[in-house]
Protein backbone atom coordinates (compact mmCIF):
# COMPACT_ATOMS: atom_id res chain seq x y z
CA UNK A 1 0.00 0.00 0.00
CA UNK A 2 3.12 2.21 -0.05
CA UNK A 3 2.56 3.52 -3.26
CA UNK A 4 -0.48 4.84 -2.11
CA UNK A 5 1.09 7.64 0.33
CA UNK A 6 2.25 10.32 -2.04
CA UNK A 7 -1.19 10.74 -3.80
CA UNK A 8 -3.06 11.03 -1.02
CA UNK A 9 -1.09 13.50 0.20
CA UNK A 10 -1.30 15.38 -3.30
CA UNK A 11 -5.46 14.16 -2.37
CA UNK A 12 -5.43 15.93 0.99
CA UNK A 13 -3.13 18.45 0.18
CA UNK A 14 -6.39 19.54 -2.58
CA UNK A 15 -8.98 18.48 0.07
CA UNK A 16 -7.61 21.59 2.65
CA UNK A 17 -7.43 24.26 -0.15
CA UNK A 18 -10.97 23.37 -0.41
CA UNK A 19 -11.77 22.94 3.16
CA UNK A 20 -10.34 26.51 3.36
CA UNK A 21 -12.74 28.10 1.07
CA UNK A 22 -15.64 27.07 2.98
CA UNK A 23 -13.97 27.77 6.40
CA UNK A 24 -13.49 31.49 4.79
CA UNK A 25 -16.93 31.47 3.47
CA UNK A 26 -18.33 30.62 7.20
CA UNK A 27 -16.40 32.46 9.09
CA UNK A 28 -17.56 35.57 7.29
CA UNK A 29 -21.29 34.81 7.87
CA UNK A 30 -20.17 34.48 11.26
CA UNK A 31 -21.57 30.25 11.31
CA UNK A 32 -20.24 27.94 13.42
CA UNK A 33 -19.97 24.71 11.81
CA UNK A 34 -19.70 20.92 13.83
CA UNK A 35 -18.67 17.89 11.92
CA UNK A 36 -20.02 14.91 13.40
CA UNK A 37 -18.46 11.75 13.37
CA UNK A 38 -19.17 8.29 15.02
CA UNK A 39 -19.39 4.69 13.94
CA UNK A 40 -22.60 4.00 12.45
CA UNK A 41 -25.24 3.81 14.64
CA UNK A 42 -23.69 5.75 17.52
CA UNK A 43 -26.91 8.25 17.23
CA UNK A 44 -25.78 11.27 15.04
CA UNK A 45 -28.96 11.63 13.51
CA UNK A 46 -30.93 11.24 16.81
CA UNK A 47 -29.21 13.53 18.60
CA UNK A 48 -29.67 16.00 15.35
CA UNK A 49 -33.09 15.98 15.40
CA UNK A 50 -33.63 16.43 19.32
CA UNK A 51 -31.16 19.21 18.91
CA UNK A 52 -33.12 20.88 15.65
CA UNK A 53 -36.44 20.04 18.32
CA UNK A 54 -35.44 22.06 20.78
CA UNK A 55 -33.04 24.85 19.40
CA UNK A 56 -35.11 25.79 16.01
CA UNK A 57 -37.10 27.99 17.94
CA UNK A 58 -33.94 29.99 19.02
CA UNK A 59 -31.39 29.69 16.43
CA UNK A 60 -31.24 29.12 12.49
CA UNK A 61 -29.83 25.84 11.92
CA UNK A 62 -28.80 24.03 8.58
CA UNK A 63 -27.84 20.50 8.33
CA UNK A 64 -25.62 18.98 5.60
CA UNK A 65 -25.95 14.99 6.22
CA UNK A 66 -23.50 12.05 4.16
CA UNK A 67 -24.51 8.77 3.71
CA UNK A 68 -22.64 5.85 1.58
CA UNK A 69 -25.95 5.13 0.00
CA UNK A 70 -29.57 6.06 0.89
CA UNK A 71 -30.95 9.65 2.16
CA UNK A 72 -32.24 7.96 5.52
CA UNK A 73 -30.52 10.29 7.40
CA UNK A 74 -31.52 13.49 5.73
CA UNK A 75 -35.18 12.80 4.96
CA UNK A 76 -35.41 12.13 9.45
CA UNK A 77 -34.01 15.72 9.67
CA UNK A 78 -35.80 17.20 7.26
CA UNK A 79 -39.54 15.34 8.74
CA UNK A 80 -37.50 16.86 12.24
CA UNK A 81 -37.87 20.50 10.93
CA UNK A 82 -37.01 23.96 11.16
CA UNK A 83 -34.04 23.29 9.38
CA UNK A 84 -32.10 23.91 5.89
CA UNK A 85 -31.16 20.04 5.01
CA UNK A 86 -28.78 18.70 2.01
CA UNK A 87 -28.37 14.88 1.68
CA UNK A 88 -24.71 14.08 0.16
CA UNK A 89 -24.88 10.26 -0.80
CA UNK A 90 -21.17 9.48 -1.04
CA UNK A 91 -21.84 6.64 -3.44
CA UNK A 92 -19.31 3.89 -1.67
CA UNK A 93 -17.00 6.50 -0.05
CA UNK A 94 -15.66 5.82 3.49
CA UNK A 95 -15.91 9.77 4.15
CA UNK A 96 -17.18 13.25 3.43
CA UNK A 97 -14.19 15.28 1.67
CA UNK A 98 -14.08 18.82 1.60
CA UNK A 99 -15.58 18.88 -2.10
CA UNK A 100 -18.51 16.66 -1.50
CA UNK A 101 -19.61 19.44 1.12
CA UNK A 102 -18.44 22.60 -1.15
CA UNK A 103 -20.87 21.32 -3.73
CA UNK A 104 -23.72 20.80 -0.94
CA UNK A 105 -23.34 24.62 -0.12
CA UNK A 106 -22.59 25.87 -3.55
CA UNK A 107 -26.24 26.73 -3.98
CA UNK A 108 -27.19 26.46 -0.18
CA UNK A 109 -28.30 29.71 0.89
CA UNK A 110 -26.45 30.15 4.28
CA UNK A 111 -28.37 33.71 5.24
CA UNK A 112 -29.02 34.28 8.66
CA UNK A 113 -27.69 30.40 9.72
CA UNK A 114 -26.05 30.24 13.27
CA UNK A 115 -25.04 26.82 13.30
CA UNK A 116 -24.22 24.42 10.03
CA UNK A 117 -23.91 20.69 11.39
CA UNK A 118 -21.85 17.55 9.07
CA UNK A 119 -23.32 14.32 9.75
CA UNK A 120 -20.24 12.84 8.62
CA UNK A 121 -20.04 8.87 7.31
CA UNK A 122 -20.44 6.43 9.82
CA UNK A 123 -17.01 5.36 10.34
CA UNK A 124 -14.17 6.34 13.13
CA UNK A 125 -11.03 5.89 10.92
CA UNK A 126 -11.26 7.88 7.79
CA UNK A 127 -13.40 10.69 8.06
CA UNK A 128 -10.47 11.87 10.62
CA UNK A 129 -8.52 12.58 8.00
CA UNK A 130 -10.70 14.99 5.80
CA UNK A 131 -10.71 18.78 6.88
CA UNK A 132 -14.36 19.72 5.86
CA UNK A 133 -13.88 23.34 7.14
CA UNK A 134 -15.51 22.62 10.02
CA UNK A 135 -14.98 24.76 12.86
CA UNK A 136 -14.25 21.36 15.44
CA UNK A 137 -15.32 17.69 15.55
CA UNK A 138 -17.66 16.20 17.46
CA UNK A 139 -17.17 12.53 17.98
CA UNK A 140 -20.21 10.92 19.07
CA UNK A 141 -19.83 7.59 21.58
CA UNK A 142 -23.06 5.70 22.29
CA UNK A 143 -22.25 3.07 25.94
CA UNK A 144 -22.96 -0.14 23.94
CA UNK A 145 -20.04 -0.04 21.23
CA UNK A 146 -16.97 -0.35 24.34
CA UNK A 147 -15.33 1.90 26.68
CA UNK A 148 -11.78 1.15 24.92
CA UNK A 149 -12.85 2.56 21.78
CA UNK A 150 -10.70 6.12 22.09
CA UNK A 151 -7.64 3.68 22.89
CA UNK A 152 -8.31 1.83 19.24
CA UNK A 153 -9.15 4.79 17.22
CA UNK A 154 -7.29 7.61 18.89
CA UNK A 155 -6.61 9.63 15.40
CA UNK A 156 -10.37 10.47 16.05
CA UNK A 157 -10.52 11.61 19.17
CA UNK A 158 -7.31 13.27 19.09
CA UNK A 159 -8.91 15.45 15.99
CA UNK A 160 -11.69 16.12 17.62
CA UNK A 161 -12.70 18.92 20.85
CA UNK A 162 -16.22 17.73 21.50
CA UNK A 163 -17.27 13.76 23.00
CA UNK A 164 -20.64 13.30 23.09
CA UNK A 165 -21.54 9.74 25.23
CA UNK A 166 -25.19 8.68 23.95
CA UNK A 167 -27.18 6.11 25.19
CA UNK A 168 -26.68 6.76 28.69
CA UNK A 169 -30.29 5.06 29.00
CA UNK A 170 -28.30 1.87 28.32
CA UNK A 171 -25.79 2.32 30.92
CA UNK A 172 -25.63 -1.51 33.48
CA UNK A 173 -26.80 -3.23 30.73
CA UNK A 174 -23.21 -4.03 29.50
CA UNK A 175 -19.63 -3.61 30.63
CA UNK A 176 -19.76 -0.13 29.73
CA UNK A 177 -17.94 1.92 31.93
CA UNK A 178 -18.66 5.55 31.41
CA UNK A 179 -15.80 6.56 33.51
CA UNK A 180 -13.47 4.39 31.78
CA UNK A 181 -14.80 5.12 28.73
CA UNK A 182 -14.03 8.99 29.74
CA UNK A 183 -10.56 8.69 31.29
CA UNK A 184 -9.67 6.70 27.94
CA UNK A 185 -10.76 9.84 25.80
CA UNK A 186 -9.13 12.30 28.48
CA UNK A 187 -6.09 10.29 28.18
CA UNK A 188 -5.92 10.59 24.01
CA UNK A 189 -7.05 14.16 23.96
CA UNK A 190 -7.13 15.91 27.34
CA UNK A 191 -8.66 19.11 25.65
CA UNK A 192 -12.13 17.49 25.14
CA UNK A 193 -15.44 18.94 26.01
CA UNK A 194 -17.40 16.19 27.24
CA UNK A 195 -21.49 15.29 27.43
CA UNK A 196 -23.14 12.58 28.50
CA UNK A 197 -26.68 12.22 26.99
CA UNK A 198 -29.41 9.47 25.91
CA UNK A 199 -31.25 10.71 22.68
CA UNK A 200 -33.72 8.46 23.84
CA UNK A 201 -34.55 9.95 27.58
CA UNK A 202 -33.44 12.92 26.81
CA UNK A 203 -31.38 13.21 29.86
CA UNK A 204 -28.25 15.71 29.81
CA UNK A 205 -29.45 16.98 26.13
CA UNK A 206 -29.91 20.51 28.77
CA UNK A 207 -26.04 21.23 28.92
CA UNK A 208 -25.51 20.31 25.17
CA UNK A 209 -28.09 23.03 24.11
CA UNK A 210 -26.69 25.62 26.47
CA UNK A 211 -23.08 25.12 25.27
CA UNK A 212 -24.28 25.37 21.07
CA UNK A 213 -26.34 28.31 22.63
CA UNK A 214 -23.57 30.07 23.82
CA UNK A 215 -20.86 29.25 20.92
CA UNK A 216 -23.48 30.51 18.05
CA UNK A 217 -23.40 33.83 20.26
CA UNK A 218 -19.80 33.92 20.78
CA UNK A 219 -19.26 33.73 16.53
CA UNK A 220 -22.40 35.86 15.71
CA UNK A 221 -20.29 38.51 18.37
CA UNK A 222 -17.39 38.00 16.37
CA UNK A 223 -14.72 36.28 19.00
CA UNK B 1 -10.38 11.93 -6.25
CA UNK B 2 -10.52 10.58 -8.91
CA UNK B 3 -6.93 10.80 -9.92
CA UNK B 4 -6.62 7.83 -6.93
CA UNK B 5 -9.12 5.84 -8.67
CA UNK B 6 -5.99 3.99 -10.84
CA UNK B 7 -3.94 3.57 -7.89
CA UNK B 8 -6.28 1.49 -6.09
CA UNK B 9 -6.84 -0.49 -8.75
CA UNK B 10 -4.31 -1.64 -8.68
CA UNK B 11 -3.45 -1.94 -4.90
CA UNK B 12 -6.16 -4.05 -4.87
CA UNK B 13 -4.89 -6.21 -7.67
CA UNK B 14 -2.13 -6.93 -5.84
CA UNK B 15 -3.98 -7.64 -2.89
CA UNK B 16 -6.28 -9.74 -4.78
CA UNK B 17 -3.03 -11.57 -6.11
CA UNK B 18 -1.95 -11.85 -2.28
CA UNK B 19 -5.33 -13.16 -1.31
CA UNK B 20 -5.25 -16.36 -3.85
CA UNK B 21 -2.17 -17.13 -2.32
CA UNK B 22 -3.39 -17.46 1.26
CA UNK B 23 -6.23 -19.12 -0.01
CA UNK B 24 -4.23 -21.97 -1.78
CA UNK B 25 -2.84 -22.57 1.67
CA UNK B 26 -5.44 -22.70 3.59
CA UNK B 27 -7.20 -24.64 1.21
CA UNK B 28 -4.59 -27.25 0.43
CA UNK B 29 -4.66 -27.31 4.62
CA UNK B 30 -8.16 -27.32 4.51
CA UNK B 31 -9.03 -24.23 7.18
CA UNK B 32 -12.38 -23.02 6.96
CA UNK B 33 -11.25 -19.02 6.58
CA UNK B 34 -14.01 -16.34 8.17
CA UNK B 35 -13.39 -12.62 7.65
CA UNK B 36 -15.57 -10.84 10.61
CA UNK B 37 -16.51 -7.33 9.31
CA UNK B 38 -18.61 -4.84 11.38
CA UNK B 39 -18.87 -1.49 13.06
CA UNK B 40 -16.43 -0.42 16.04
CA UNK B 41 -18.30 -2.07 19.55
CA UNK B 42 -20.72 -4.43 17.58
CA UNK B 43 -19.26 -7.35 19.40
CA UNK B 44 -16.60 -9.57 17.06
CA UNK B 45 -14.56 -9.92 20.13
CA UNK B 46 -17.52 -10.77 22.14
CA UNK B 47 -18.24 -13.51 19.82
CA UNK B 48 -15.04 -14.74 19.13
CA UNK B 49 -14.48 -15.66 23.01
CA UNK B 50 -17.32 -17.49 23.28
CA UNK B 51 -16.76 -19.54 20.00
CA UNK B 52 -13.52 -20.30 21.96
CA UNK B 53 -14.94 -20.97 25.22
CA UNK B 54 -17.43 -23.17 23.34
CA UNK B 55 -15.70 -25.00 20.95
CA UNK B 56 -11.24 -25.31 21.90
CA UNK B 57 -12.58 -28.41 23.06
CA UNK B 58 -13.83 -30.19 19.71
CA UNK B 59 -11.89 -27.60 17.19
CA UNK B 60 -8.85 -26.61 16.39
CA UNK B 61 -8.94 -22.82 16.05
CA UNK B 62 -6.69 -20.28 15.55
CA UNK B 63 -6.96 -16.36 15.27
CA UNK B 64 -5.96 -12.98 13.63
CA UNK B 65 -7.35 -9.92 15.38
CA UNK B 66 -6.72 -6.88 13.61
CA UNK B 67 -6.96 -2.81 15.13
CA UNK B 68 -6.24 0.18 13.88
CA UNK B 69 -4.23 0.95 17.65
CA UNK B 70 -3.64 -2.06 20.66
CA UNK B 71 -3.60 -5.27 20.81
CA UNK B 72 -6.30 -5.32 23.09
CA UNK B 73 -8.41 -7.76 21.62
CA UNK B 74 -5.83 -10.64 20.86
CA UNK B 75 -5.09 -9.83 24.37
CA UNK B 76 -8.94 -10.40 25.00
CA UNK B 77 -8.87 -13.87 22.86
CA UNK B 78 -5.74 -15.21 24.52
CA UNK B 79 -7.46 -15.00 28.06
CA UNK B 80 -10.12 -16.90 26.26
CA UNK B 81 -8.04 -19.73 25.62
CA UNK B 82 -7.78 -22.56 23.56
CA UNK B 83 -6.81 -20.92 20.17
CA UNK B 84 -3.48 -19.76 18.20
CA UNK B 85 -4.22 -16.21 18.13
CA UNK B 86 -2.00 -13.03 16.07
CA UNK B 87 -2.20 -9.21 16.26
CA UNK B 88 -2.29 -6.97 13.65
CA UNK B 89 -2.24 -3.37 14.36
CA UNK B 90 -2.50 -1.79 11.15
CA UNK B 91 -1.09 1.68 12.60
CA UNK B 92 -3.81 4.10 11.61
CA UNK B 93 -5.16 1.93 8.49
CA UNK B 94 -8.89 1.26 8.27
CA UNK B 95 -8.96 -2.33 7.10
CA UNK B 96 -6.92 -5.06 7.10
CA UNK B 97 -5.24 -6.22 3.59
CA UNK B 98 -4.11 -9.27 2.51
CA UNK B 99 -0.60 -8.54 2.73
CA UNK B 100 -0.52 -7.59 6.81
CA UNK B 101 -2.78 -11.27 6.87
CA UNK B 102 0.09 -12.79 4.78
CA UNK B 103 2.51 -11.72 7.57
CA UNK B 104 0.92 -12.51 10.10
CA UNK B 105 0.64 -16.08 8.82
CA UNK B 106 3.76 -16.58 7.57
CA UNK B 107 5.31 -18.23 10.70
CA UNK B 108 1.95 -19.32 12.34
CA UNK B 109 1.92 -23.35 12.54
CA UNK B 110 -1.59 -23.94 10.69
CA UNK B 111 -1.04 -27.58 11.23
CA UNK B 112 -4.54 -29.56 11.95
CA UNK B 113 -6.40 -26.27 12.20
CA UNK B 114 -9.88 -26.24 11.17
CA UNK B 115 -11.07 -22.63 11.64
CA UNK B 116 -9.36 -19.38 11.40
CA UNK B 117 -10.78 -16.22 12.47
CA UNK B 118 -9.72 -13.17 10.62
CA UNK B 119 -11.50 -10.06 13.00
CA UNK B 120 -11.04 -7.23 10.92
CA UNK B 121 -10.97 -3.34 11.66
CA UNK B 122 -14.22 -2.37 12.87
CA UNK B 123 -15.61 -0.14 9.96
CA UNK B 124 -18.61 -0.99 8.13
CA UNK B 125 -17.37 0.48 4.89
CA UNK B 126 -13.18 -0.16 3.96
CA UNK B 127 -13.18 -3.57 4.55
CA UNK B 128 -15.78 -4.64 2.43
CA UNK B 129 -13.23 -4.11 -0.71
CA UNK B 130 -10.41 -5.85 0.50
CA UNK B 131 -10.16 -10.13 -0.05
CA UNK B 132 -8.23 -11.84 2.86
CA UNK B 133 -8.30 -15.15 1.08
CA UNK B 134 -11.21 -16.05 3.51
CA UNK B 135 -13.82 -18.68 2.65
CA UNK B 136 -16.39 -16.05 3.38
CA UNK B 137 -17.39 -12.78 5.44
CA UNK B 138 -19.46 -12.67 8.43
CA UNK B 139 -21.08 -9.39 9.35
CA UNK B 140 -21.58 -8.68 12.34
CA UNK B 141 -24.75 -6.38 13.34
CA UNK B 142 -25.56 -5.24 16.76
CA UNK B 143 -29.16 -4.57 17.65
CA UNK B 144 -28.07 -1.22 19.27
CA UNK B 145 -27.06 0.37 15.68
CA UNK B 146 -30.46 0.71 14.39
CA UNK B 147 -31.93 -1.45 11.44
CA UNK B 148 -31.30 0.70 8.44
CA UNK B 149 -27.52 -0.11 8.31
CA UNK B 150 -27.73 -2.67 5.72
CA UNK B 151 -29.64 -0.14 3.71
CA UNK B 152 -26.62 2.76 4.56
CA UNK B 153 -23.81 0.10 3.95
CA UNK B 154 -24.64 -2.29 1.23
CA UNK B 155 -21.50 -3.36 -0.19
CA UNK B 156 -20.80 -4.70 3.08
CA UNK B 157 -23.81 -6.76 3.46
CA UNK B 158 -23.89 -7.67 -0.46
CA UNK B 159 -20.31 -8.99 0.15
CA UNK B 160 -21.34 -11.04 3.19
CA UNK B 161 -22.37 -14.97 3.57
CA UNK B 162 -23.52 -14.25 7.11
CA UNK B 163 -25.23 -12.27 9.12
CA UNK B 164 -24.72 -12.23 13.04
CA UNK B 165 -27.15 -10.07 15.26
CA UNK B 166 -25.82 -10.00 18.39
CA UNK B 167 -27.28 -8.09 21.40
CA UNK B 168 -30.50 -9.33 21.17
CA UNK B 169 -30.60 -8.97 25.07
CA UNK B 170 -30.98 -5.58 24.53
CA UNK B 171 -33.81 -5.91 22.08
CA UNK B 172 -36.95 -3.29 22.95
CA UNK B 173 -34.85 -0.84 24.36
CA UNK B 174 -34.42 0.91 21.20
CA UNK B 175 -36.35 1.29 17.86
CA UNK B 176 -34.49 -1.61 16.80
CA UNK B 177 -36.93 -3.81 15.00
CA UNK B 178 -34.86 -6.94 14.36
CA UNK B 179 -37.45 -8.13 11.67
CA UNK B 180 -37.29 -4.80 9.57
CA UNK B 181 -33.35 -5.11 10.22
CA UNK B 182 -33.43 -8.84 8.38
CA UNK B 183 -35.51 -7.78 6.16
CA UNK B 184 -32.96 -4.92 4.89
CA UNK B 185 -30.21 -7.51 5.03
CA UNK B 186 -31.99 -9.86 2.83
CA UNK B 187 -33.17 -7.06 0.14
CA UNK B 188 -29.39 -6.46 -0.22
CA UNK B 189 -28.10 -10.11 -0.22
CA UNK B 190 -31.00 -12.51 -0.20
CA UNK B 191 -28.57 -15.32 -0.13
CA UNK B 192 -27.31 -14.54 3.95
CA UNK B 193 -27.38 -16.61 6.64
CA UNK B 194 -28.63 -15.33 9.95
CA UNK B 195 -27.96 -15.63 13.43
CA UNK B 196 -29.66 -14.17 16.20
CA UNK B 197 -27.44 -14.10 19.13
CA UNK B 198 -26.64 -12.64 22.54
CA UNK B 199 -22.91 -12.60 23.93
CA UNK B 200 -24.04 -11.54 26.99
CA UNK B 201 -26.52 -14.35 28.11
CA UNK B 202 -25.66 -16.96 25.03
CA UNK B 203 -28.92 -17.26 23.75
CA UNK B 204 -29.23 -18.09 19.86
CA UNK B 205 -25.36 -19.25 20.18
CA UNK B 206 -25.78 -22.95 19.66
CA UNK B 207 -26.93 -22.18 16.26
CA UNK B 208 -23.78 -20.83 15.51
CA UNK B 209 -21.58 -23.15 17.03
CA UNK B 210 -23.43 -26.54 14.99
CA UNK B 211 -23.29 -23.89 11.81
CA UNK B 212 -19.59 -23.68 12.42
CA UNK B 213 -19.11 -27.45 13.30
CA UNK B 214 -20.65 -28.46 10.24
CA UNK B 215 -18.51 -26.27 7.96
CA UNK B 216 -15.18 -27.47 9.59
CA UNK B 217 -16.44 -30.92 8.94
CA UNK B 218 -17.61 -30.07 5.57
CA UNK B 219 -13.94 -28.73 4.73
CA UNK B 220 -12.40 -31.70 6.49
CA UNK B 221 -14.30 -34.25 4.22
CA UNK B 222 -12.77 -32.34 1.16
CA UNK B 223 -16.04 -30.75 -0.06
Amino acid sequence: MKSKVPIEKKVLGKNDEIAAGIRRRLQKEKIVALNLVSSPGSGKTSLLERTLGALNHTLNLALVAGDVQTENDAQRLIRAGGAKVRAIVTGGACHLDANMVARALEDFDLGGVDILFIENVGNLVCPSSFDLGEDMKVVVMSTTEGDDKPLKYPAMYRRSSVLVINKTDLLGQSDFDVDRAKKNALSINGALTIFEVSCRTGAGLEAWYTWLTALAARKKGGS
